[in-house]
């Protein structure tokens, strides 16, 4: 299995070279020959007879990193200045900030947006609660919450190691809808506590996003913080991914032209997004859906390592009562929806499945196949990584889902909004377009966003969820 | 007892007037007249034989801003387009926002600030919690927790109705020390609720400022989340406006060459602040301290409206046990510190005072004594509002405290550090710059939080707070 190079590990070098013919190639020939991905080289300065130069360097690992950086080491007439990796460089500090909207340069401005002015506001919402919308952050503020017990692939890690994931989020927030979100990691794992602390943050926020808590709490914290708060409460775990699988699947079939409501599917996963795709694709009309624990098949009457959901889920599923492993159950499957950890089937498992048949290789960082081993067998790949066509990436939904609902002050969020936001994904590639390595948008398409909060606001506002 | 016009009560007024020669006097004339006063005046535009303009006027209150309007429609050629209040305008969608420090342009910015990148930064902080301070938003970020119960002088009004101040008091965190604060309003009024959700969110942040929580609860759940938490805890309506006091009441020491350990001081109202007061005080050395709450002078022995706290506080004040009325306390005192609400005492009660007493009125909005009552009677005035010289602000003490303790990533707070921040905001004025209506720095003095944050940050690596 050879990994690609990555821009996630890509190092930047600083390096003193004497200036003579050649050396900079003899640079560019060690690099490409440790299997570096040379970037962007620019010149820093320019001394007596040497030339200083950062160079960019996309390696495949941090291993690799550190071949490149003793390959160079040994080129004569060069010395390494300061390696540093780009990705730890960008943490530095944290990624976001919080910024002031107006400017507090004199005592005019402090006594509107401070005392004595600011009492007349307060006075305000006091009188009128709903005006909270108006006259704070409300109405654009979403709070990232995490106890850091899912994090990406990782697992429980805690909730300091699990802020920069949280924090990537509320970029994106704010990147693809303008939305101010906030992370929010909590130092405990008790669903009670976590309840208890995000009912009394609410009153800041018009939005709720779950992020990263472990399956099954996660199930029973959303569902009782939805009936608590007046306010949309969403594990992006469970229905972003649902949102956006949904909406690659939908033009899958628009692509093979085939019903996939008969399709088989298996799911490997039966946590947070393996659930909620299961029954989102169940909801959407697919009834051939077998879900896979780290037990196998989940079927009705399975004994071992059940929970309340997953019994559920195994009388609304697997309907022929498929038994065994993953392996086994994807004998004869259409499509594969990997939502576990990495590794999980091999190119053997997909020989077993449909002729060409589709793949969505999830798991972050390393999904359940490598795309360049499942990539020559299959129709249509998708992962859950930036660096392969087929993105299924959560940010094409839930920016737009939160900024149709926040436009719109919603009271919540129903099944109709996820259909709606899923509908809208898929529409935003025409007919035309569509393409096996084009099922889903870009999640730089710029649009996709705007079209999901514009379908959500509207169904927000049929379905009596809108304030106004 | 007349008011002033204030900026907090700014309208903008856009009037379409003929354009003939004397008209614009005629409404600059009707403004003064009607006792308002004319800011900036712009043209938005000019059309036939007509002149669109914005004037800013400054307003007593709310009714008077209805006065002045009125008295402008009343003038012939002239009409009002629209008028605005420009304390609400900039209220308008919250007054802060979240912003990235990175853009997220493409897919190898996301695969450093997100997936797959972040999760190695993720496993750093993992294997290393103490990392966090370093790669995420922790060593710069503060959270504003309130429970909206003692906002500003209005009392419990509830944490929807509290957000704008706390986003206010985060703007000021921004300005004055370019920490990230965010507000954190919270739906309970529990202090085991509070304590717990408190302790839960602290993650994220480096600081905790405590805001407008009332007494005396807000002293249990400080004490409390200091034990609990290994970042500082600060509840700034006790300890911000102390340090300040602290440092106008040095100050007036140095202005009037006495030793104010000697001298009597009477605090009204025995809430957080007036607590926090009399204790620093105390600290410092001043011995004859008496605070007045509702029911008069505490003694040690009163019966009436006592808490712990209360009877820990008359043990160690009030020597000459003296009893009764803030009035009657008042009587023959150096210093009246006002810390409770509007129109406690009078001209009358100042002059039982020493003559030219010291009188800092500090009820905000509306203080114990108007400042055009009290200074004719008096040597130093001081308030809490920006619209009067010496202004007692805790902007002048939480921006740099939290700055020194976040530079060093403090562990807690002491009392070394309060008393090196009184001394830091004291000695920003030189022996001669000292001047009555020039006790305290002006908030705007942008060196006050550096100095601030030079002396806590030195006092806390002193005593061992700090980290590094």
């Amino acid at each position: 299995m050879v990994h690609q190079t990555s821009p996630s590990y890509s190092i930047l070098i600083r390096v003193e070279i004497e200036n003579r013919i050649g050396m900079f190639a003899r640079l560019a020939t060690v690099i490409s020959g440790a299997g570096g991905d040379l970037g962007s080289v620019d010149i820093v300065r320019v001394e007596k007879g040497k030339i200083i130069r950062d160079v960019t360097v996309n390696a495949r690992d941090a291993a690799h990193e550190k071949e490149i950086v003793q390959a160079i080491r040994g080129i004569e007439g060069l010395k390494v200045l300061k390696v540093m990796d780009q990705t730890f460089s960008v943490h530095q500090g944290g990624k976001i900030e919080v910024h002031n909207k107006v400017p507090v340069r004199d005592r005019s401005d402090l006594s509107k947006v401070y005392t004595p002015g600011v009492a007349r506001v307060c006075m305000d919402i006091h009188a009128n609660t709903e005006h909270a919308w108006r006259y704070t952050i409300k109405g654009n503020s979403v709070a990232v919450v995490t106890d850091g017990t899912a994090v990406l692939g990782l697992g429980d890690i805690g909730p300091e190691a699990a802020m920069p994931v949280m924090e990537g989020k509320s970029m994106l927030f704010k990147e693809f809808a303008g939305i101010d979100a906030f992370p929010i990691a909590l130092s405990t794992k008790d669903p009670e506590e976590i309840i208890n602390t995000v009912k009394n943050i609410a009153p800041a926020f018009g939005g709720i996003n779950l992020e990263d808590i472990s399956a099954p709490r996660c199930f029973e914290i959303e569902m009782r913080l939805r009936k608590m708060l007046d306010i949309p409460v969403f594990h992006d775990d469970q229905h972003g991914t649902a949102v956006v699988v949904l909406a690659a699947i939908i033009n899958v079939g628009r692509l093979m032209k085939k019903e996939i409501r008969n399709f088989r599917v298996v799911i490997a996963g039966a946590g947070a997004a393996g659930m909620a795709n299961a029954n989102m694709l169940s909801a959407y009309g697919i009834r051939d859906i077998i879900v896979c624990d780290r037990e196998g098949a989940i079927y009705k009457g399975r004994k071992k390592d059940m929970n309340p959901y997953k019994t559920s889920l195994a009388k609304r599923t697997n309907p022929n009562k498929i038994k065994g492993t993953v392996s086994q159950a994807l004998s004869g499957a259409h499509i594969f929806i990997g939502l576990s950890g990495p590794n999980v089937i091999t190119g053997d498992d997909v020989r077993k499945m449909v002729k060409r048949p589709i793949v969505f290789a999830l798991a972050n960082p390393e999904p359940e196949i490598y795309p360049e081993d499942a990539r020559p067998l299959v129709s249509v790949l998708a992962t859950g990584r930036s660096d392969y066509p087929n993105q299924i990436n959560n940010v094409l939904g839930f920016p737009g889902i939160f900024r149709g609902l926040l436009d719109v002050h919603a009271r919540g969020v129903n099944e109709e909004v996820k259909l709606a936001a899923a509908g809208a994904i898929a529409r935003t590639i025409k007919d035309d377009e569509l393409h096996e390595d084009y099922i889903i948008p870009s999640i730089f398409d710029r649009t996709v966003a705007a079209s999901v909060a514009h379908a959500v606001a509207e169904v927000a506002r049929k379905t009596g969820l809108a304030r106004h």
